[in-house]
């Protein structure tokens, strides 16, 4: 299997249909191939040899969509470059995978400057913006406009495809290797899901440099859809390019549809979202309440859950639209993440690797084609994370009879007071019941008396007023006492990772300082 | 990817549904893989070593669902023998594949005693078929009860899945060889076209031993279905079973097709045959007379058909459900093949393996994971098919505009009379749409005038007649007339491979002995 196979095959059957749009750009998909082959004879120009890592460093746009199959194409791998990290964090990532060309945006040209000191393996910077190339830089167009096409160098099978750094919710990041087998066969199985379906116009507003987008993305190039790209998250944004594009597919992380059904324009309904078919959502946890004013503000939108990570290319469960439905909420699995995708079998285990009954918490364990081959150049954490051919997801979870799995917690985000654990999910997701709040993050804080004490830090809505005592006889009236949080903090907004996910190492780090717990 | 992942998975999500039904038998996902983790106990006694071929010679059953998981589960090699074929054919392809254990059913067990002479490399037989065992046999319940389940090889990748005999058209047999990724890719590309559907019932009743029905039923693996299983194929026990089993899924080759909708109780209505929802049709032509006999017979039931070869696991494309459709059929493209599936690039090249226009015939060839491995032992035969690549099927063809590819022939079933190509599937497609043609073949014959002259082998429908010259000024009616056979021969029946195909090769021999042409 090979991530360009679907390019060309697109060429073959619909040369002419829209391939991606972005702002005022369109192309078809035989111009996106005539160019992704320039493109890859100026990366082999600029001198990348065949298993040679290209960077992008940029928000989303058509170029990202060109990059990602124009590297392959030269017979290169991948290295998205996280944008929310820092310079330091992305010099690491640079330097550790050995990456020598990049490309970057407008939004990254200091970035890149700072990147390019000497001594730094990065030889060749590509500026894909707008506007004047800067000095030391390779202009997108230009470069493309000297450049021969050059043939398919066909990498595939198990030949890496790309290096993507992870790490950002637990300290030092890791290269997660993923070959053309893996992103291929977790697309197939996407699209056998029905994730992707014919003649659609997919979204790209969730960052592309991340496994979420680039998986679920794998369905649609499958396909042979149509890519519709934002360059970056806004909730009016997305609501005009759905209506103006006419969006079938989207890929949203739980604090995108927060944001967007919270917004204002979404509730008017002045704009037509008539197109839109289908919001898969995954990443990240959701709370019900934040789900259900998206079903209420997107009526007869299909939602769909995927649940993985980066190491799984990325999904591992799929919960169906069906079990969102008014019929299939009868059965009860809408707070589950769903059962093992078509490629995955999942199963949860104790500390001894070993299966535990149904509805006892464990951890979640994956094995099937999409399992990762490994963190780059880090063979021991490799080992420590997939055993036996299970990859170790770290997080907690229990499986029903029917074989859904239900995500309590990381398992490091577990807290436990008074000797009970306590799951911060479930914490979070009462507090999220309320009116109020718009977002919540629940972690163990140190605690004389329990060990660990459960606290909460809320962010309100905007005009919204509660106060911590409401709060918490909100909760207590959902869970039991010792789960409900003995201290609220409330906060303008919470750290995020690049994928949405909630910085909670960040937000122990201040209560544990100096103590004994891991806080990452 | 790994075959053995489906049943692995069915086990965890739904232990209690049921695996197979055969006859009185049924057993579950959890039994079966009991069973299954058990004879590839059994096979490892018998001296199985990684990678070691194992043959079935036997007509269908549940038994033989179990050995195509025993197989890989143990770290074996498939060897399913065409139960069509002599026991010279079958000997030659055990002893080409080096085949030392070998499971038969009632039907072979002679075959599998002639097969077990002095200096045979057979050393091993199972009998898996009712009655006592022949001496010199293991009993495959004995076998099973006496031995200790095993963990799971986890043969998978690139690794050899199965070796695969095929040639019976075309005289000398070829070992087609295809790997676990060849195998779950088909069965991933078909489910992703809708082949299979969720809480299904999948009928075998095409030969188990074939690519065609291997292939197709991955999907129903992948999907986690029930296996219904006939031994062959009868249309009275197909409707019978249907009913009883409430059949969801069937895989027809075309002259199950037309023996099923020409037979009485099809069309008198007293069977319910209200479950079934798809029929997938391939492995040779159709006559559009027959389909639409069928689509008149099974109203409200969705065709489909898939197009491919052993070598390429074997489906390369898909003429969907729509297209069948009273509403898809006014696009026209019901006579074609459909178009690449998921894993699929199709091209049509011309001699030098350029691609030739839109519209033009040339030689169909495909690209993708589903390309075989190559030919066991025989690199020169591998390299003349596989070129770039690219698989070339030897069959002619062309591609639409929008990507349909309609197969015209086989290269070498076509017909050259008078210097104009005759395609032979275009006159039998004419001949069949006479009411008292049941099936018919066209070949050419030497002609001192003309080179080859169009000749048609007729088999008419029971207690119908028509003259030679009756079909003649039928096809006349409706072809040119330099395509209309010069001869029409009357035949009880058509000699028929094991997948259905009309074996040409056997009708043009008595034509050509001692002359120029190549028969086969």
């Amino acid at each position: 299997m090979y991530l360009t196979q679907s390019l060309h095959r697109a060429v073959q059957l619909h040369p002419d249909r829209v391939a991606s749009r972005f702002g005022h750009r369109t192309q078809t998909f035989r111009e996106m191939a005539q160019r992704v082959a320039r493109l890859a004879g100026a990366l082999q120009r600029l001198g990348l040899q065949p298993g040679d890592r290209v960077g992008m460093l940029a928000l989303n746009s058509d170029r990202y969509l060109e990059y990602l199959m124009a590297v392959p194409w030269a017979g290169g791998v991948l290295n998205p470059c996280n944008v929310r990290w820092s310079v330091a964090e992305n010099r690491y990532a640079l330097e550790d995978s050995g990456t020598r060309i990049l490309l970057v945006d407008e939004g990254f040209k200091e970035a890149a400057a700072a990147l390019m000191t000497d001594g730094a393996l990065l030889r060749e910077v590509v500026y894909v913006g707008e506007g004047d190339v800067p000095s030391g830089m390779h202009g997108y167009e230009a470069l493309l406009a000297a450049a021969e096409p050059v043939p398919d160098q066909l990498r595939r099978g198990d030949e890496l495809a790309g290096i993507f750094y992870t790490g950002g919710t637990t300290g030092f990041p890791k290269g997660v290797m993923l070959s053309h087998n893996n992103l291929v066969s977790s697309g197939l199985q996407a699209r056998a899901e029905g994730l992707a379906t014919p003649g659609g116009s997919y979204l790209h507003v969730a960052p592309m440099f991340h496994l979420a987008d680039i998986g679920l993305a794998q369905a649609h190039w499958i396909e042979g859809n149509t890519h519709v790209v934002l360059p970056a998250f806004h909730p009016e944004q997305v609501l005009d390019c759905i209506e103006r594009d006419r969006v079938t597919h989207v890929l949203l992380v739980p604090t995108m549809i927060q944001m967007l059904v919270d917004h204002p324009a979404a509730s008017a309904g002045t704009r037509d979202l008539g197109s839109l078919q289908q919001v898969v959502y995954g990443a990240s946890p959701i709370s019900e309440a934040v789900l259900r004013r998206a079903f209420a503000v997107l009526p007869g939108v299909r939602f769909a859950q995927a649940y993985g990570m980066t190491e799984l290319s990325p999904v591992a469960t799929v919960l169906s639209s069906f079990h969102h439905s008014e019929e299939g909420q009868k059965l009860g699995k809408l707070r589950s993440a769903g059962r093992a995708s078509y490629c995955c079998e999942v199963r949860v285990v104790d500390e001894s690797d070993h299966e535990v009954p149904r509805g006892t918490v464990g951890e979640v364990v994956v094995r099937g084609p999409v399992v990762m081959q490994g963190y780059w150049k880090q063979p021991r954490q490799t080992e420590a994370a997939i055993r036996d051919g299970w990859m170790h997801t770290g997080d907690g979870g229990y499986m029903d009879a029917d074989g859904f799995v239900f995500i309590v917690d990381r398992m490091k985000d577990m807290i436990i007071s008074g000797g009970e654990n306590v799951f911060s999910i479930e914490v979070e997701n009462a507090l999220a019941k309320h009116p109020a709040v718009a977002a919540c993050a629940v972690i163990g804080v140190p605690s004389e008396q329990w060990g660990e004490a459960v606290h909460a830090v809320v962010v309100l809505k905007a005009g919204q007023a509660a106060s911590a005592e409401a709060l918490q006889a909100h909760a207590k009236g959902l869970i039991a006492g010792y789960k409900c949080p003995r201290s609220v903090e409330f906060r303008e907004s919470l750290p995020l990772s690049g994928a949405g996910k909630v910085l909670k190492a960040r937000l122990r780090e201040p209560f544990w300082q100096g103590r004994g717990r891991q806080v990452a």
